[in-house]
Order: structure tokens, then sequence, then C-alpha cells
């Protein structure tokens, strides 16, 4: 199964790529999509949109884990955050890929076992846990494999606890 | 000269068409797209995204004038119209039809000559300007249209401003 992780922008999308076989992970590339501050807003988007279905096509995962949105203290930023989060989303549907949604607390506990752990330990165990030689590298990327690994975890995580409940345990 | 005003949303997105010919201002047509509430967030963006498309094919628009989005209080509903909103506009780009953007403060003002004008005063000169025999409704495509009618305004200022400043005055 690969699963392509999302950390959604405007300016700086990162992707990761996360292959699970025989119940271990393997990083299959990662990287970041990046659009040019003189470029239209408008522009940007579609090019966010051709580069997402581009890197889907090319990919072809079976799920897409994206962070969930909140709110921060620059609205601006944060609408236009949310305009480009609406055509990744649209890229991923009209590839027909399914889309899973986590929370940064939901991320971060999957990864390193607590929900408020530091930036750099997720990082760290995102390095240790697909075996890389450097740690992922921008930080977009390396938080876009944290959540495909986080995915992963979660359905891995669902899939023991339905074995579990049906053997009445 | 045609001009599709767009009020964003993700449960319903108002639309109007102006038509703006000899100086004098028509109604094409008005209405509202909706999603059902039942449907998948996702779901609900790719319908936006077709349907937009399918409009903006039949209206062949020269222009869309659409609201610029702020933070209201309620952050899941605004980054969810934020998401909405940018696959509208990604459909617009797709089409090739160039976007302008307002305020609610420019629409008001270009409508009645009052930026802080009651949404009722606004609906009724709306009716005026576009000859209509009623207040056009739902709430949402009245708004389209007054969004419509605020860009043919602007941009007839704008060239009158250039006009009597290629004269010198």
């Amino acid at each position: 199964m690969i699963v392509l992780g999302i950390d959604p922008g405007y300016a700086i999308i990162g992707y990761g790529a996360v292959t699970c076989k025989n119940n271990r992970l393997f990083c299959s590339g990662y990287g970041a999509l990046t659009t040019k501050a003189n470029m239209n807003f408008n522009d940007r988007l579609e090019s966010i949109f051709d580069n997402m279905t581009l890197m889907i096509n090319k990919c072809r995962p079976d799920a897409l884990a994206i962070e969930k949105l909140y709110f921060n203290s620059n609205q601006k930023t944060a609408i236009q955050v949310a305009q480009a989060r609406g055509v990744i989303l649209l890229a991923a549907k009209k590839a027909k890929v399914s889309i899973f949604e986590y929370t940064p607390l939901q991320i971060k506990s999957a990864i390193t076992g607590y929900g408020r752990a530091e930036k750099k330990q997720v990082m760290r165990m995102t390095q240790k846990l697909l075996h890389l030689d450097k740690l992922p590298s921008p930080d977009d990327a390396a938080d876009a494999l944290a959540i495909a690994i986080c995915h992963i975890h979660t359905i891995g995580s669902d899939l023991k606890f339905k074995i579990l409940h049906n053997k009445g345990l």
C-alpha cells in the first residue's frame, strides 16, 4: 500500500510517499511543490491543482492523507491556505484517491506516542521509522511523511482492533 | 459584456449574470448552486467545481466577480467556505475567465453609494438597477447580482477616470 502524505499550503506544499509492505515502512519519495510569490494567487491555485494531479498520477497512491486545518493568527494566510487546500482535495477527488484527514495532535501521537511532542522529535522519529540516512528536508516534506505514516499506523490499529474484537478480546 | 457574480459558499453558492449593453444593465439569470448537508465534504467540493464549470460554459461571461472572504466567528465554517472558494476560482481559471474580487464595503458602496448600507437596501437597489419585478431570491443570488453590478460600475468608473485623465481633467 502506498500512502501520499500532504502538508497543505499555497507557497510550499510538502509531499511524502510511504509504502507499507509486510508491515514494514519505506519512503518512496518526498519533496515540496512550490509556487512563486510574484504569481497571481489564482495562477498559484491552478499550478497547485495541475502539479498535484501530475504527482498523484505518477505516484498512484492508494490513499492521500492530509493535515486538518486550523485558524492561526494571520487571517489572510489562513484563507489562502484553505483555498489551496480546497484545490488539493479536488485533485485527489478527481483522481479517485481516497482522502483521510488528521489533526496535528493525531499525527504527533501516531509518530511519537505523545500528542504534544516537539517538531524536531517528530522529524527524528519519521527519519527512524523510514530508515532514512538524514532528516527529510524541507520541513514541509518531513511533515508530509509523518502524515502518511500516521495514516498507516491508524488503519493498522483499526485492523488490529477489529481482529481482537472479532476474537472476542 | 456579461459579468457573472458569485457569492461564495459550500452549501449555497449564489450566482447572477448581468449584461451591460449601451450603458444599460440587464439581468441574464440568477439562482443558487447547492450541495446537500449529508454529502461528504470532498464530494461537495467536486460537485461545486463541476457545476461551476458547467455554468461558466453555459453563461460564457467576460468576467467573474466574487466577494472577498473574511473570517467570521465560526472557524470551521470559514475554512470550509475558503476551500469551496478555492475550487470556484479554479473553475473560472480553467475556463480562462478573468477574476475580480470585491470587499462587502466596495459592493455596498457601488450599489447604494454607502459602504455600510443595510442588506435589504442593497437588495432593493439591485432589483431597481436590473428592472426586476421582484426582489431576487434567494438572498445569495441577490448578493451575486450586486457583486456583478459592482464590477460593471467599477470598470465603468475606471474608464471614465481614464478618459478624463487623458483629456487632462
